[in-house]
């Protein structure tokens, strides 16, 4: 039986390979790809050696059980899907961990005193079809299922053709309460995403108010050549203002962050006025709620947009409130993790979602850079192996 | 037989349904794809019924000849591939045209005196391998076969492995002397593509100088939500900026035009700071040459990139200089569409890489919007009647 340090980053190795953007570099592993297949028939395998019952929800979420499904469980696990272009950790750290800290109790001789799970919720980074926490949220209720169905990726493919297409059945997308009351506690562990870390493992704290927008800038596609500079309606003009006026809005209230990371013109030609830009907007606040800059930048857009004789439309794509931990669990996962820091992190988890319902807290592992969701993130080995022991000792406090 | 009104109109309404772009609206009809193939093969079939011998060429141009192909030829031509989500007429305008001149002419019993050819000449927007008028370049000896061959398409596919997949032989690719010499003068009809031309039919005078570019702006890709707005290299600042700043500075000479249509951050995730944007410039000048206007632009490229800890390189994709066509054979053009204006374009075209080998020249086509390069582009039947017939004219003219 090896410890949970060798198993973690074994268990990462085996799908180093699975997923990689030769284009982006890093990880391209999406919702209903091969590669999304690849890894979850990889976990479906590891946590059959591992002695664990799985089984996929009607939201495609797979759950690997210790002992006969029930309530008041202990449940870990995190995802497996990265963003376009993503790291390793952000996602299977999480998941690997799980399996080596089962396995790690298991070498201890530990007998669960409650049902115990590793979960693998599905496209929590909404890289293909644009929700973030998408399979957590339908677990929840918290995301319509006829609005998810009909969410579309970049090729204009829906979520339901795309679960159609491998076989599942999108019509069975939907709340799921009964799956959901069986989860006592929940404890995710995720590899911390900036520089807010500087010990192997901190306790997570709260997540910080989170929400998407997209912006539609209409103009009239022409010819850019023959069109006269004051002619033109040309739908870049306000996006590029945009996209600076979100930074100008992030930077007036108090560490809060706006990013434009995807922007699309269409149709995209060089020697082309676009007729229409998309453009896509991630505000965090930690104190407060994202509205306030919102509003700044949809001003800015607005003026803009008239400015150059177009119109925006504004869009939400998700909204997740601030959310608080569990104190009482927090409490425990300090008492199970010694001298553990305390952090909140602003980026988002399904923890975040499963707060809502059920005491849910989180672990983090120190990130050296503070670079993620980008091919250089990257742990120590030995905060990760820090990070699965904890993990063990964790589950082993919640579930005696 | 029918005229060359009807013919126009009627050959155009034949590919009316090939290459559409149900994403972007219009028709995306580029170099090697099943598009351009079935646009291929309805050019030769349609020649082949007014008895032209059709063949292409080692860089995939494609001429149909009336008489023994030889010296000292009369030819005329456009291209069919399009834009990104372009219009019906940019292109396919000029060959339906050419193609109804000729039943025209012998329907006129028209005899000529010396070999006429329509051409079809591939690539000419650079819509998929960014370099535009890419068979005529590649015809003349201005673009270098190795450039070309190794030239990728936004999935990084390369000319090359292009041709190869449709079954052509890329190491054909090249200079073509012995065809080029056969082309006595040259006349191509086309769409006008602003609001300049207030007659049915226009004679072209010169071509303004166009060039693109590549500016490529690199950061630290990261995370959206866990990156302080301190710790940020994010490119898509200085790239957000440049758009503005090509606006500026062509506005700061008289009559020039700068665009960006084409803008693609890298890897595109709504929560991923970029770790890189590639933005294109389009530059037209009028008057003189695009270097100062790139050189503006470039500078405040540079300065927005070190602001946010950025580099930005660029490349030249492409540089024409103004070409002014021959003013004898002008003055011929003059004569046989008597009473139509004489107009300059700010677009590129086949006809002004041809100018440097042979006498060139070009007829313009009304556009009532002055729209181009988008779904919206438009000739009224009664100009497109007029252009077919004109463009019967000055064949019959140059060729008795």
């Amino acid at each position: 039986m090896s410890t949970g340090h060798v198993g973690t980053v074994e268990l990462l190795a085996g799908i180093a390979g699975v997923g990689r953007d030769r284009a982006r570099g890093g990880y391209s592993r999406h919702l209903a790809t091969p590669a999304e297949s690849d890894l979850r028939d990889w976990f479906a395998e590891q946590a059959g050696r591992r002695g664990l019952d799985v089984e996929t929800d009607r939201n495609g979420n797979v759950w690997a059980w210790w002992g006969t499904p029930g309530p008041d469980a202990v449940v870990t696990g995190s995802h497996l899907d990265s963003v376009p272009g993503g790291g390793a950790f952000d996602g299977p750290l999480g998941v690997a961990s799980a399996l080596a800290a089962v396995e790690d109790l298991v070498a201890r001789g530990f007998a669960p005193a409650r049902p115990l799970a590793v979960v693998v919720f599905a496209e929590e980074e909404g890289g293909r079809f644009g929700v973030p926490c998408l399979g957590s949220r339908l677990l929840t209720g918290d995301l319509d299922a006829d609005r998810a169905r009909g969410l579309r990726d970049a090729d204009g493919v829906s979520l339901a053709e795309a679960l159609t297409a491998r076989g599942d059945d999108p019509s069975a997308l939907g709340p799921d309460p009964e799956r959901l009351a069986r989860v006592g506690r929940f404890v995710e562990l995720h590899v911390e995403q900036g520089r807010a870390l500087d010990a192997p493992v901190g306790i997570g704290s709260a997540v910080v108010a989170h929400g998407r927008w997209r912006l539609t800038f209409t103009g009239q596609g022409n010819h850019a050549g023959t069109t006269a500079l004051t002619d033109r309606r040309d739908p870049m003009i306000p996006a590029a203002a945009t996209v600076l006026a979100a930074r100008r809005a992030a930077a007036r209230v108090a560490d809060a962050r706006a990013t434009v990371g995807r922007l699309v013109p269409n149709p995209g030609g060089t020697n082309v006025i676009a007729s229409s830009v998309d453009l896509w907007l991630d505000v965090r606040i930690p104190a407060g709620e994202p509205g306030p800059v919102v509003e700044d930048v949809l001003g800015a857009a607005r003026a803009a947009a008239d400015a150059e004789g177009c119109t925006v439309e504004l869009g939400r794509e998700s909204l997740s409130p601030a959310v608080a931990f569990d104190d009482a669990l927090a409490a425990r996962l300090a008492a199970a993790v010694p001298g553990a820091p305390t952090l909140a992190t602003a980026a988002g988890h399904d923890a975040g979602v499963l707060a809502a319902h059920a005491p849910a807290g989180m672990l983090h592992v120190r990130n050296p850079t503070g670079i993620s969701h980008a091919p250089q993130e990257h742990a120590e080995d030995d905060d990760v192996s820090h990070g699965a022991r904890a993990l063990a000792d964790v589950l082993a406090e919640l579930a005696r």
